[in-house]
Formats: structure tokens, C-alpha cells, sequence
């Protein structure tokens, strides 16, 4: 009895992924999961990156947390489409709160959808959500041994995102002992150096994602 | 049915955590659980916490992480018996970790025992331990938007930890706001402002925990 009810819900949220997968693949909306730390800088990122990428994508972005809404309200002052979701304390998001969030998006006039996980490295990592893609989000201020003691969440990650790099200088951080790390545990994924504070440090990474928008509205036939 | 075995996990937790609440009461033993983000820095400020008790107290440390045991290793280089537990996975230490853990500690020749949690600030404040304290650490790089985003354990906090005071200038972190939040979720929070790498400013709180030690020691007859 006690496996089935287990299996009953990890499966329920793989069911909803695969619904919400599907729906994303036909409508040709690229989407991408950000997981960090608490304080890691992803909604910085996200007003920074959604500054930059404004003009040129409709784009719909859905923040996780605990409690609170001040996350998503920085980001719709960037002029993006935002939608909090409130987790009452689970450590993470799942399929089927993306799939309650979905309801207030227009998903016919939708490019690029961003899910910004619930600040976390280990939970957030174990919940398929139908994304595309997978983003960690690491400070420089956090440590660089953070990979190796988190290898699930790295394992995981299509791309790594070093921020804080303006900071560097006054933490014992390395960035070749960090990249090192990333590199053994996952050696596809993709590393940006960025300051999510500072703008042009992230055209690369909005490059990357542009490309990965246009393949997959490439897709859509 | 269903309900019934979250009960029955529940239950099995407090249960244990009850047995180590008496156990550490009857040998005097004070204990605190540090609670923090990945990278918020409780390793770091271990190991120049235990450096400063080192010849005034007997101490044991046990750290859980999810793989890996660098931080272990790095506590014991201070000189206190550490153990680290893999939690292989699991986003927190339950009470059962802890009882096995406490079978490789002299428990008839301690004064004082340290848990390090798992890096993570939603998970570990839902499991008891047994216990004296619960510490939060959170670091200005963080942002001072963190206790309002988990207030769940911010409001179990017996202290607050304050750390990287020395990066404040490179951050917009206001120690006010901060300050004001924590005591709103929870007035009775002690608060600390600390840089763990300077040892100078972790005076104040060795001196709290010594107090403490000496309080859980009156308590044995």
C-alpha cells in the first residue's frame, strides 16, 4: 500500500509534465526551469534578461515561492507577463501548479515561458515540469564547492549560470575549481559568467536562449 | 489510509527527537541545529566557533549533507570529533540520522553538540531533532528579502545569524530591513551580525552558546 500511494504521486506529476510537454511542443513555447539557492540572483536575472528580451519574444514568466509575492512583482515591473505561485511551504514547484498557473497565460501568443523555481538546490531538481530545460543558477558568494555537494541538481542542468562574478574578488571562489566540478558531474552543460546586476553580462545567455526559442518554434508544423 | 501513514512518518520523527530531548537532558548536554541556503556559510563559521570552544568545552559536530563530506573534514581540521551524514537525497536531517549518528560519540563526555544541517531553508524546520535550538544563518548576499520568503523558519528560530557583515558595502542588503522582518515573524529571534572568516566578531555569540551550555549543566542532578 505504501509504494503504491508514493508511486501514485510521482507519477501523477510525470503524467502532468508529459500534458504540459505536449502542449508546449504543439504550441512551439520554449520554457526553461531555473533552480538555485535562496539569494542566488534568479529574479535579478530574470528582470535583467526580460529588459533585454522584451521586444523581441512574448514571454511569460511563473515564480515559485513559499509565501510573498515581491519576486513576481519585480519582474512584471520589466514589463513581462508574470504569474506568483504561493507553494505554502513545499519546497518546491510540480507539474500541476504549473499546469493552474497556465490558465492566466494567452499560451496561442507565447514564445518563451520562464518557471522560476522556489529557491532550493536539492527539491526543485526531482520535479519534472514539462520544461525544456533545466538552468542552475550559482553565486560566487555561495562557494565553489557547491556542485560537488550538490551533484543531483548539477547532474540535471542543461546550463549553469556562475553569477556575482563582480563580487570574486573579495570571496576565496574559483572559478576553474567550480567549472572543474560542473564539467565531471555533467559535461554537457553549457556555463555563463554573468552579474545579473549588470545587463550587458548577459547577452550571451540571452543569445543562447534565442536560439533555443527559434528551434523550437522550428518545430511547429 | 493516506493520511494515516503521513501520521505514522510524523510521528516515528517526534518520537525519536522526544527520546534524544531526554537523553541529552539527563547527560547535560546542550544541543543546536544551524539551519541556512547552501553557501550562507555555517561551515565556515564552525569551524572558528569551534576553534574559540575548543579548550573550554567538550564538543561534537555532526554535518549532513547530501553527498560528499568536505565540510566534515573541514570541521575536524579545528579539532572536534565530526561526523558527516549522507542523506542521499533527502533535503534535511530527520531524528533517526541523528540517533545513528550518536552511537559514534562518548555521549557520557559532551557538553555540547552541534547539528549542521543539509543547506537548505524550507525542509530542515519541519523536523525535529531534540534539539535545545534552532539557529538560522542567513548571509547578506543573500538579499534582505529572505525572512519574508521563509518565514516558516525564520519564525522557529531561537537566533539569527547575520553573516558576511564584511561584504554589506558590495550589496544592497539593508541590516535594517532585515532586522525589522525577523522581528516581525519572530520577536524573541536573538539577532548576531557576524563575518564567520573574521573569528573577532563571533565573540558575542560563543559567549551566548557558553551561557547556554552552562544552563543545560544546571539542569543535571
Amino acid at each position: 500500500m505504501k509504494v503504491k500511494i508514493v508511486q501514485s504521486l510521482l507519477q501523477g506529476n510525470d503524467v502532468i509534465a508529459n500534458s504540459l510537454r505536449e502542449e508546449f511542443k504543439r504550441k512551439g513555447i520554449f520554457v526553461f526551469n531555473i533552480i538555485s539557492s535562496p539569494g542566488a540572483g534568479k529574479t535579478t536575472l530574470l528582470e535583467n534578461f526580460a529588459k533585454i528580451i522584451i521586444g523581441r519574444l512574448k514571454v511569460g514568466v511563473i515564480v515559485g515561492d513559499i509565501e510573498d509575492s515581491v519576486d513576481a512583482q519585480r519582474i512584471e515591473s520589466s514589463g513581462v507577463k508574470t504569474i506568483q505561485l504561493n507553494t505554502k511551504g513545499a519546497c518546491h514547484l510540480d507539474a500541476g501548479m504549473i499546469k493552474t498557473a497556465l490558465i492566466d497565460f494567452d499560451v496561442d501568443n507565447l514564445d518563451l515561458l520562464i518557471i522560476e523555481n522556489v529557491g532550493n538546490l536539492v527539491c526543485p531538481s526531482d520535479f519534472d515540469l514539462g520544461e525544456d530545460m533545466k538552468i542552475v543558477v550559482l553565486s560566487t558568494t555561495e562557494g565553489d564547492d557547491k556542485p560537488k555537494k550538490y551533484p543531483g541538481t548539477f547532474f540535471k542542468a542543461d546550463a549553469v549560470i556562475i553569477n556575482k562574478i563582480d563580487l570574486l574578488d573579495f570571496t576565496n571562489f574559483s572559478l576553474e575549481k567550480a567549472k572543474n566540478d560542473i564539467k565531471t558531474i555533467n559535461y554537457k552543460a553549457k556555463i555563463f559568467e554573468i552579474s545579473a546586476v549588470k545587463p550587458e553580462t548577459l547577452y550571451d545567455f540571452a543569445n543562447f536562449i534565442l536560439d533555443k526559442v527559434r528551434w523550437k518554434k522550428s518545430l511547429v508544423f
